[in-house]
């Protein structure tokens, strides 16, 4: 369905819109790991979703590794012998090394550069780097002004602070008929970068809302507003007994920019989502792509450890470090646009609607063909295309309903469209002629 | 082996002859789902082979159908207000739409247009349609006709009875060593169409003459002479506790045009039947093509239905709908051709000769190979190629005879002849170092 | 590691050379299945290493075969009516039809080319022939010598015996960590030619003389020198309760000439073997090959018969009957060349490295990744391309290591060097991450 009959356009603003005014909103904000720029962008998430937010201290084992110190950041600088400032924190935050222990002091050029990060091959660009687990300060400027830097004394300041507090994180859960689970999961840790990560909470954000205000879905939904790998391996750890109702997923992430879709298959590489979001991407355009599986890159990384191996896979237009913007202030708001929002929004719902009704059904009448004439299902003497087409998407799902075919794997042995088997589908369950098949355990939460 | 050896042919008529004879027999014959046309029909096929007739009676319920009632004509015209015979039965009987109720009245030219069917491509051939299940009169005829329809007033005439009576088929069973079935199933129920349906009858009545006077075969097989979907659907209510003997089985349609042959396989998609098939009529030419099961076509739709599964496929030369001519009066005498339908038999022959080889065999000797020397199957000095091939053969069989694999699989997994892997599997069985695998539950009925 | 690193090289002589000069002293002995040729040429082998020597009865009953009596020759040659030699065993020991039964008497000519074999399409050569199992005498000849023979009263003349003795074969053992063995097997059963056999076994000693002298290994290793078909068959049937041990296995045949490698797979296709051997060979060049297996060749044949189905495949360069001097005179010492042996050493360590390399590990922090900076695994800020593609590795083997993937799975499916990962995963191990599986029944036979 448009989007424009989910959405309240009543102030005439289209979503992409809409979506790309939360990202300006959201973009100025240092975020980090944990500290208060996470809160503020989930504050600003809020007003889309109500989403719960969670603190987790400092200090906290989460399986392998410890909650770190909090850290907050107000101000940092670099001025020379003059007094002139010639790098400042108010400029870009990225040009303080996120997670920068506080510095106070005069150093030569020669002890400054060691701590200065910048790009040769993109001289006016500021690059993004951490140091979350080892004690350093540093700073991130253009190579330009890197090339400018003259044998002089400097002063350099970083107002930070690194002490015991919390992680912050978002969650927000939306029931559905079952307690099955579709987990999907953007990462709030990056400072002013919009495609990676303000792009994927928008739409994150906006899919929520879309789910919230349709009708009663199959699956439960949870949204995770997580920082990057600590934040995961937090929501893992706290969460461990429950990880088992997540029966698909998706990491959002990189979904502004202009290029085609390029979806990563869990570690599972066959998994129902794959197969899903697959379909959904490759009938829109044979130029979008699906990869493999690789442990590298955002929170599928945790999700798909061997020792959870949950059906989770990602879902970007170009991919980590395959756009020279990735990591560096050039990902900026002109980087996204409000129409690759919305058309990232518009697949996302369409992955979610296939994944709703790729059910797998079980024919009551399996042996011989139903009578179809009878039931009003057959055009005796039919003629047009459409017609033959429909009649064969119901004998296609009529032979295969033997509880061990989806909707998407009849539409693909059929090679017939999705839409139509689907249609097939619902139209011989009202026949009473099929009966959906609930795995055990899948429990309805609602008769 | 030719089958100048297997088919009587004291009075010097080449086989293709005969069966073209048989079908010039049976051709003007008004045959349709149920009625005295499938029983004239059945009587003339009872000239080659014994099958029995069964009667189902009207009303019967069958799975998810009921046996309709009876019909049967005997003549049909349009008369125009002159008196003149437009349209008349006797030319065709296509020129009835099969199923027609009885009607006689004088109809508006705008009236009779809607109880007419013609086909404006083909402005000279007379389409074939029925209406069984909804009750209704028309008469088919060809757009030239159609086009020379004035205005005027139209006596139609439609002397048919449809009443309780009872549907019609033919069965034959040639016991053979073991209870497992080869099922080969033709429809009975198409009026005057000459390869759609009776190149099927044909094949399946002298491949059923041909295995009656051959030597014993491992397999019982059973032919169905049947109409088609409700026949078949009747036969399996019928017999639906004997269907776990079918161990393969095949529908036969089409098979007198001069199209390369095509075998749909069953659902199953890798049935022995399907391996078997496609194995045959592609070493005979790389033209014949084997197609992937859809749930449209012949009775395979019913012996494939979920609930029964069988190990069915369609065996046809051009398949239906792939020649213009299909369903219209042009499928006529001329387009069956007494050399194809010789060709269709010869061609199931094989495919029957080669599933009866297609055995599975343990090795008595599985350890190390076995001395072959000693009981003269290994020429010491042997020389020419053919005796190397049989070596090799030899080897392939003793070394895949592990009680997993068929005659067939060998011949694929080692890239020899069919036959060399028969001929080589004989000879070791005869020098007591094979023994072949019976299915458990596979009964022998002879010691 | 290079070859000079394990071998004695205190005389400054190359491996090959070494391999060569040992070939070069083997060549002039007769061997056949049976007799003092094989003893001779296992006394040479045991100056490598310090193999045993087995002897089985000839009358012994192996599975459905029995050791035949054994051959001795000590001269033979056909003489004109001159009493000139033409044909003398002196010249080489190929003349003699091998396993001829003793013979002196005058022939004429066309009783003489009754037991002549030639070439045709090779004048020069002198073919090997055999006639072990059916009581014969013969002589080969080149095709040259064919034609000079004159209408005349020969005098053929075989001063050989076959009476009741023994099988000879050699067997030596390398005790590992554990009691799953790897089986090397080459043949000691063919006359004067240098590639068939002798490059093999010169390969097999060496082997063998490098694994004893390196550090203890995971595997055991046994290495049999046995005469073809018969010596395999004798083995397998006084050693058939041990050959559950044999986990890995390969015959090595054919490994002097100049041709490509070619890996022939065993009979289970995908053995770990297979996949070792096939990712070895084809990481030095593509223009190696791995062929399938099939039940002709050396004695694969019989370790990979249906009642054993070990996994052993067969290393070669260039496959017997595919060049023209097999089986011939031809196969000289000219043919072989100490370089090919070598690296043909070369490529069987990097197989037996790989081998052991394979291991396969459980993940002991599988719950999200381990904190690998906290170990010092991890550059913080790391650059070059070297240090991200062994992070990458890193990542992979945690993220496999579920006791389902071995390292050459995890190199495959990451597309990562076999080096790579096993290196990442011996730098997991240390740090405790890891934790290798052991096989059930797989007992250490040291802690």
């Amino acid at each position: 369905m448009p989007l424009s009959q989910t959405f309240d356009t009543s102030k005439n603003i289209a979503i992409g819109e809409q979506m790309y005014a939360y990202i300006t909103e959201m973009f100025p904000i240092c975020r980090s790991i944990t500290g208060n720029g996470v809160r503020q962008t989930l504050a600003i998430l809020k007003k889309i979703i109500p989403l719960e937010v969670q603190e987790v201290k400092s200090g906290t084992k989460v399986f392998d590794w410890e909650i770190p110190k909090e850290w907050n950041i107000r101000a940092g600088h670099i001025k020379n012998s003059k007094g002139v400032t010639i790098v400042d924190f108010e400029d870009s935050n990225l040009h303080i090394l996120n997670y920068s222990i506080p510095v106070d002091k005069k150093v030569s050029l020669q002890e400054l550069k060691s701590h200065l990060f910048f790009l040769e091959d993109h001289p006016d660009w500021i690059p993004y780097r951490t140091s979350y687990y080892k004690e350093d300060w540093g700073f991130c400027i253009s190579y330009n002004q890197f090339l400018e830097l003259e044998d002089d004394v400097y002063h350099v300041f970083i107002d930070s602070t690194l002490q015991n507090g919390s992680l912050t994180y978002g969650e927000y859960c939306i029931p559905g008929e079952t307690s099955d689970e579709v987990l999907i999961s953007a990462h709030v840790c990056h400072p002013s970068l919009a495609n990676d990560n303000l792009s994927g909470l928008s739409v994150a954000a906006f899919l929520a809302r879309h789910i919230s205000e349709s009708k009663t879905q199959r699956y439960t939904y949870r949204f995770l507003f997580i920082p990057g790998t600590i934040g995961a391996i937090a929501w893992l750890a706290l969460n461990e007994q429950n990880t088992g109702r997540i029966k698909h997923g998706m990491v959002l992430s990189l979904l502004g920019d202009s290029g085609n879709f390029t979806y990563k298959k869990s570690r599972r590489d066959t998994a129902e989502i794959d197969q899903v979001v697959s379909h959904v991407i490759k009938s829109k355009s044979e130029d979008n792509s699906v990869i493999d599986f690789i442990p590298y890159g955002y929170d599928e990384r945790q999700f798909c450890s061997p020792g959870f191996n949950l059906p989770v896979g990602c879902l970007s237009r170009t991919t980590y470090g395959q756009y020279p913007q990735y990591h560096t202030s050039a990902d900026d708001l002109d980087f996204v646009k409000a129409k690759n929002l919305e058309t990232s929004l518009e697949t996302v719902i369409e992955i979610i609607d296939a994944l709703e009704a790729n059910r797998r059904f079980v024919n009551l009448n399996p042996k011989c063909e139903p009578q179809l004439g009878k039931r009003g299902l057959y055009s005796l003497k039919g003629g047009n295309n459409d017609a033959k087409d429909f009649q064969l998407a119901l004998l296609w799902v009529l032979n295969l309903s033997d509880g061990q075919h989806t909707v998407l794997e009849i539409c693909r042995r059929s090679k017939l469209k999705f839409a139509l088997i689907r249609e097939a589908s619902e139209q011989l369950r009202s026949a009473d002629l099929l009966e959906e098949v609930v795995e055990a355990g899948n429990q309805r939460m609602f008769s």
